[in-house]
């Protein structure tokens, strides 16, 4: 036995998002995870980050499948990208393949992928490897953990995880956890989200609670928005609807794509006679109502923030309406949602958002539902994943507070790789391709680091076109300098710079002329800088400047 | 007494920065604060956000002065722009006008400004108006409210303040408002930014025993971020690291500014052993050492950012610093701050951020506080003030379970004006003009919706110039089509997308031609019409196009 496990993160360690992990051992390879990643506020343009898969492509022979613990984004959404580049099974749980099949769906793939569904308990073996699929309770149905049954001991990865012992799906199999560390964890990568926060996070339940009582008493029209892939929480909604006579009606598209494969799933029990079309509502009384809708995160088009800007063409928010945020802010989103808030108010709506409302619970576990995790499985090593820098250090603090020694805790980046033997881990330094390919529109990894500076250089100043048609004979000026802005200043109110930028081209232009220079590199370039030197000086900006010469 | 009092926002109201207020009666108008905001994410390259001031300028001979409450830029950052369009006497108290000195002097005001200084317990007359400087705490010294008393009766104007009973400069002057309470005040404008948060907000004294905590036993550099205005908590810094036997060396710009300020008026206690400077830092042993830097927000060149990027001249950072970050994020700017966190990490530094670390207490009033003033006040009126719409109207809710009748309440917007008299107070619906100038270089307002919508549409797609020279005589090209792209595609791997744009703009010259269609502005049409059906088609992206259309 003298092959030796390699462990290969591809995303989702230093970063939230596009979490993708290899496994390799001689000449099988299994995958865990293939998520996306939104965009960071300077990524202009950009629609998704997906990870560099070439490394999965060199060795497309090895790869026995894709095993995926639950269906969020960060988990699935890079499937229908990389299933392009490199094909195999892709393995997961109900309710996670039906929400991969409307992935695929939508990228007309369904026909080209072979989806294998298990259930948690199950042992799936690819290769060498044995894949177990552990139940854990996340912030949406069917979520699993793996024990990686390799020929150098178990791996296991929690996946996304929380403990909830009061969760209608039963608790986090933290039974079999157990008896996984009693016989013995080679390595463990665990989720790293919430180690910031002490304590442990609270369970469902108590949403479900908060939200009942925003409906007791409550004469006015509900209006809710939440996660639409925590199907725990939709069903709360309906159950809590019909207790207090009211029909529900849905909006938002992914709410409505996600409601239809979960009660297909029978993940959710939806009484036919409780939810009535979006097309209906104006016809009920807002005090029977509940509208359930996407948008807990501001997102532009979503359908609370159609509603809130008065664009919604069933909803029209008014005083009688009670809006409940269940959800809290991502990292970044809280102007977003702030403004909504702002606008709903604005309307005369009541909008309950408040922490101290309970209203939402986090998906993941914190810090002593980690310690639990760390003292059941005991592993040999640990890997902190699923977290920014930040995060992953914090979680080995944590580890060495429970009397972990620091050298079997690696706190890595990905492209690195791990290679473990039934006694030792250590990374071997080599670097294989990894990190972000930007998604724009149709296209995959053709808008780079180059096309986003550009971008970010049109954004701050805009731009200046400058066209001038010379004389091929003498180099003279045949027609312009013409000069054409957008995004630099409202032109109208601007003739005079105007005038002066058409002086200072003319002036570049003589001066070319006068040293005999006639390459029109050159004679761009000195456009440029004479520009660039007046703008600065006399406003301050500086806008790209894009001469074009023609010569006839 | 037929005359009436008129309140005027100019800004405040509806959004965070840019304070402003207008006090108007009979021939008299005084201004209160003159702050600035800063950009939201989508005014791509503003600077700054200025308030609309044409109100002042056509009332200028009104205008008796500008009484600002503190030296914060959200109340003194606009004066270097709004007084070169309006002149009058500022008014504050020794360290707030110490503070909009530094800023006269960067736009050469010096000269030009009448500043007058006044202590806390004064009463300034000015027209019709006197002004009394009322005490307050807030995280930056010598911070006052306005009672301003005028022919109608009394104005209370709260400014940004807290309740800190153990605040080293003594507490808000309660005793104070309490008599004008007593005496009868016919409107008040409060400060609302932390209305959503229950209780009261710890005093500064806590942050001082937490800062303390982390320099016991610590043989560690300790680097410390904070609010370069927030006096209280340099001082105390300073006067732990003399108590620990360590030196002092500050770096960032503000922050050597303020703090020069700050000590020449007596409000800062620097012993001159304490302090080194940073050119000094070298040779002094990491646990004798203390850093005080900017960047608590994030900003980009910061001190504390030029550490995290390894871009400053005299700081690296290393396993042998602590990193105290004694600031929370002011919304929006969490992003920024969590990268410079995990790039700390990253250099080996331990990081100290977290809430529960006690490093930080807001400036701003909690509930309690809030209800204490109202109960002390027992204003006739109530203007929620100083937030964003969720905050004036959970103001307006709180105003109402304290007992106060909705028709006193008033959620107002800016340039709205209000009416009062000694026992009314109305909207009279009257608009004047207000909102948001935006300063981008040295342009002030010349940037507005047209330039912002196009720098949006530059930063998302980029832009395709098309330059065509057409014949005078037949309409026939007679050179290109030329496409040139920026923030596009990375042309170099996509020449195809090239070549077929170029075959479409050929296209539309033809049909053009063969309609005999000659306008300019028609062909132009045409060519972006075509290129975008077939961009969106292609590649689902909407770049810019740019046709430059010369005629020979």
């Amino acid at each position: 036995m003298s092959e030796k496990l390699r462990i290969i993160p591809l995303g989702g360690l230093n970063e939230i998002g596009k979490n993708i992990t290899v496994l390799e051992y001689g000449k099988d390879m299994i995958v865990v995870d293939c998520g996306l990643g939104f965009p960071e506020d300077d990524m202009y343009g950009v629609d998704l980050v997906i990870p560099d898969v070439t490394y999965l492509v060199n060795n497309q022979k090895k790869l026995r499948g894709f095993f995926i613990t639950h269906g969020h984004e960060d988990h699935i959404g890079s499937l229908p990208y990389v299933l392009q580049a490199v094909n195999a099974p892709v393995h997961g749980t109900p309710l996670t393949n039906g929400l991969i099949r409307l992935k695929l769906e939508e990228h007309g793939l369904t026909d080209a992928v072979k989806l294998v569904t298990h259930q948690a308990g199950e042992i799936v073996k690819a290769g060498c490897f044995q894949v177990e699929f552990i139940h854990v309770n996340h912030s949406i149905a069917d979520a699993v953990a793996f024990c990686i049954h390799t020929p150098v001991g178990r791996i296991v990865m929690t996946g996304d995880f929380k403990i909830d012992p009061t969760s209608p799906e039963g608790m986090t199999d933290l039974a079999r956890l157990g008896e996984l560390g009693k016989e013995g964890v080679l390595a463990m990568l665990c989720d790293s989200t919430n180690v910031e926060r002490g304590g442990y996070t609270p369970s469902e339940s108590l949403v479900t609670e908060s939200i009942d009582r925003q409906f007791r008493g409550c004469d006015k029209r509900i209006i809710i928005t939440t996660f639409a892939s925590n199907m725990y929480r939709i069903q709360s909604i309906l159950n809590i609807a019909r207790r207090h006579g009211r029909k529900v009606a849905v909006t938002g598209r992914s709410m409505e794509n996600i409601l239809k494969v979960a009660s297909e799933l029978g993940y959710l029990q939806v009484p036919q006679d409780l939810v009535v079309d979006v097309s209906e509502i104006k016809s009920i009384a807002p005090n029977r109502m509940v509208i359930v809708a996407t948008g807990s995160q501001g997102e532009n088009m979503s359908a609370l923030s159609r509603m809130a800007f008065d664009n919604h063409r069933q909803v029209t928010i008014t005083a009688l309406d009670r809006v409940l945020i269940s959800a809290s802010a991502i990292p970044g989103n809280e102007k977003a949602i702030g403004k909504i808030i702002n606008e709903l108010y604005r309307k005369g709506a009541e909008v309950i958002y408040d922490k101290s409302e309970g209203l939402h619970v986090s998906g993941h576990a914190c810090q002593e539902e980690l310690k639990l995790i760390h003292a059941l499985l005991k592993p040999r090593f640990f890997i902190p994943a699923h977290g920014e820098q930040r995060m992953l250090r914090t979680h080995e603090k944590l580890a060495l507070q429970m009397g972990m020694s620091p050298r079997r805790i690696f706190v890595a980046d990905i492209g690195q790789v791990f290679e473990l033997t039934a006694k030792t881990c250590k990374l071997t330094g080599e670097l294989v391709p990894a990190g972000k390919i930007f998604v724009d529109g149709f296209g995959v990894g053709d808008v780079g680091s180059v096309v986003l500076r550009d971008r970010k250089h049109l954004a701050q100043d805009g731009m200046i076109v400058v066209s001038v048609v010379l004389s091929a004979e003498d180099g003279g000026v045949v027609s312009g300098p013409d000069i054409v802005t957008r995004g630099f200043v409202y032109v109208k109110d601007a003739e005079d710079l105007m005038e002066a930028l058409r002086y200072i081209v003319c002036d570049s232009l003589d001066r070319c002329r006068t040293k005999r220079i006639k390459d029109h590199a050159a004679i761009k370039t000195a456009i440029k800088n004479d520009l660039t030197a007046y703008l600065f000086k006399s406003v301050k900006r500086n806008p790209m400047i894009l001469p074009i010469l023609t010569e006839l």
